[in-house]
């Protein structure tokens, strides 16, 4: 009892942990009851909001300074699928009962390294007890250019499909980490479950150049479907063109019936595109002078909706399940 | 297994449910990955953010479209007390393990409600399963004309202070709640406690004419306190002239001692706010226009942050704490 009554109250936590992260002069050094959004004129405000379970999106042991990350990336994603850049977020945090200082303190950390990362700031935010885990929801506000907001919809027939990055490293991590998958050397997957690398640099490219986006969190297969429903097309994956890690690439070589794990397991948070033919090439180059890789794995074409992946001899491939939902997962 | 199968999944639930909420074109049916927040022009964005978790700020018999308001309504409240009207929300939805679908649509039934009655729409959320209790989270936007938010900070020596509606109802709704207060006829402070009111039609009179203003969430005499120490001055609360109901009048004549449990309870969301004494009489009028009954109920003098309440006599009247807090409590 009295290790728990040496742990800091909410005014204490918000002081030592959270005001410093509130850079923003509208976030009023969190001592107020709201902040300010103000955009400056011409440009939409973007708003998503994810929340993270114990339990459900993280370990109870996985590390505080991660699992801060991954709260505010899988929003930042969001973001940066519909091509706004990030502005500011709100965070609220339910502790489980026996949370600690030390793993406030880390979780703050977290925050602290993306903010900078990112160039962000936290506006504001509630803590309270959880009565089950630790639960985390962020609200996270993006800006572009009035009215260039992209969608889900949008793909034209003619279309060409791009991925960024590479796909499958967390579904394959997490398989690692459920200790299902052999763990030699799976660093690398084992990171990107952990810890998603949100494509922020891409997010003016895909405002310039994508017919319609999104970013992967119920896996490629299952994303690639909510775009070409959304769009009323129908749409081809190349399975052989998708970009596998190199240690992906070798879970999958040595037991193949992994690549549906891979192409539907979800996690990814790499950007899913569609790009005019005409815009095809200049939309490649701007990717590659942000520094983010773009593969085109497929096309879309006339349709209602309908979409599938194919194999290297052009036969569709079929998969159990073509998502990843937290919710039952 | 077969009653838990029968469910529907969250794409299911998003549909039937929360779909319908999504009345703003900014909000795209929920069927993009974020929303557009686009203030008129000369218009501020004020955003705030508050989770209620069950056994902590309700309890799991509490009916859903009460807890739907109540998640709400504590959001709607921040935004009346620094002058916003409110525009729209994203909410956050962890459900407990054995949650049921009829639950989801009282909850979803309880924002219906809700949202007519303050002319608001859903823009966006997420939903997944909990570790524990259910975990409501919201982040409410509401809008005022640029640089005209009210703050915590800005009373001066001299300013008159106001607070809406009656105190305490809440606190000792939740003691009969709790069973440690007869229930003799408290219906109005146990409904109360399970709804607050938040003081909307309020916000534009607070815009005009408040130096400082904040939603009584933690006990009237704590966050007074919150506002004094903000602004820097020192403050007076007249116990006798804070408005109580009927009720809570009759529970505190019955047992003399719960009149700390009203002051200090907690959970009353009405507006405190200063006034200058040259507005006062404008700010009463104000308010009786738009149908929220105010009270003055204390002063604010020269000093650096201190603030007490007095009695009838003018004697300070002590209290074990001063405010109440969710976190611990």
């Amino acid at each position: 009892v009295s290790a728990r009554r040496a742990r800091p109250g909410e005014f204490d936590l918000i002081a030592r942990y959270f005001r410093p992260l509130a850079k923003s002069p509208d976030a009023f050094r969190l001592a107020d009851d709201a902040a300010l959004l103000v955009p400056p004129r011409g440009r939409d405000l973007v708003v998503t909001a994810d929340l993270v379970a114990e339990g459900v999106h993280f370990f109870p042991d996985d590390p505080p300074d991660a699992i801060a990350r991954k709260a505010l990336r899988v929003n930042l994603s969001d973001l940066a699928a519909k091509g706004a850049e990030p502005l500011g977020y709100v965070v609220t945090l339910a502790l489980r009962a026996d949370w600690t200082e030390t793993w406030v303190a880390g979780f703050a950390r977290g925050l602290a390294g993306d903010q900078k990362r990112y160039r962000i700031s936290l506006l504001g935010g509630d803590t309270s007890r959880a009565s089950g885990g630790t639960t985390i929801s962020i609200t996270a506000f993006g800006m572009l250019p009035h009215g260039t907001m992209v969608h889900r919809w949008g793909a034209k027939p003619g279309d060409l499909v791009y991925v960024s990055g590479t796909v499958g490293d967390a579904a394959l991590g997490l398989q690692v980490r459920l200790g299902k998958l052999a763990p030699n050397g799976a660093r690398h997957t084992v990171g990107r479950y952990l810890l998603p690398e949100p494509r922020v640099a891409l997010a003016k490219v895909v405002r310039r150049y994508a017919t319609s986006a999104l970013d992967i969190s119920d896996g490629l297969v299952g994303d690639f479907a909510h775009i070409c429903k959304a769009s009323n097309v129908s749409g081809q994956l190349d399975a052989a063109a998708v970009p596998l890690s190199e240690e992906a690439r070798q879970l999958v070589a040595a037991s193949p019936s992994l690549i549906e794990t891979d192409l539907t397991g979800g996690d990814d948070y790499e950007i899913l595109s569609t790009v005019s033919p005409t815009s095809a090439a200049a939309f490649e180059r701007a990717a590659g002078r942000v520094g983010v890789a773009v593969t085109r794995i497929g096309q879309i074409k006339k349709g209602s909706g309908a979409s599938k992946v194919v194999d290297a001899a052009g036969q569709a491939v079929r998969f159990a399940r073509r998502s990843f939902e937290h919710f039952s997962g």
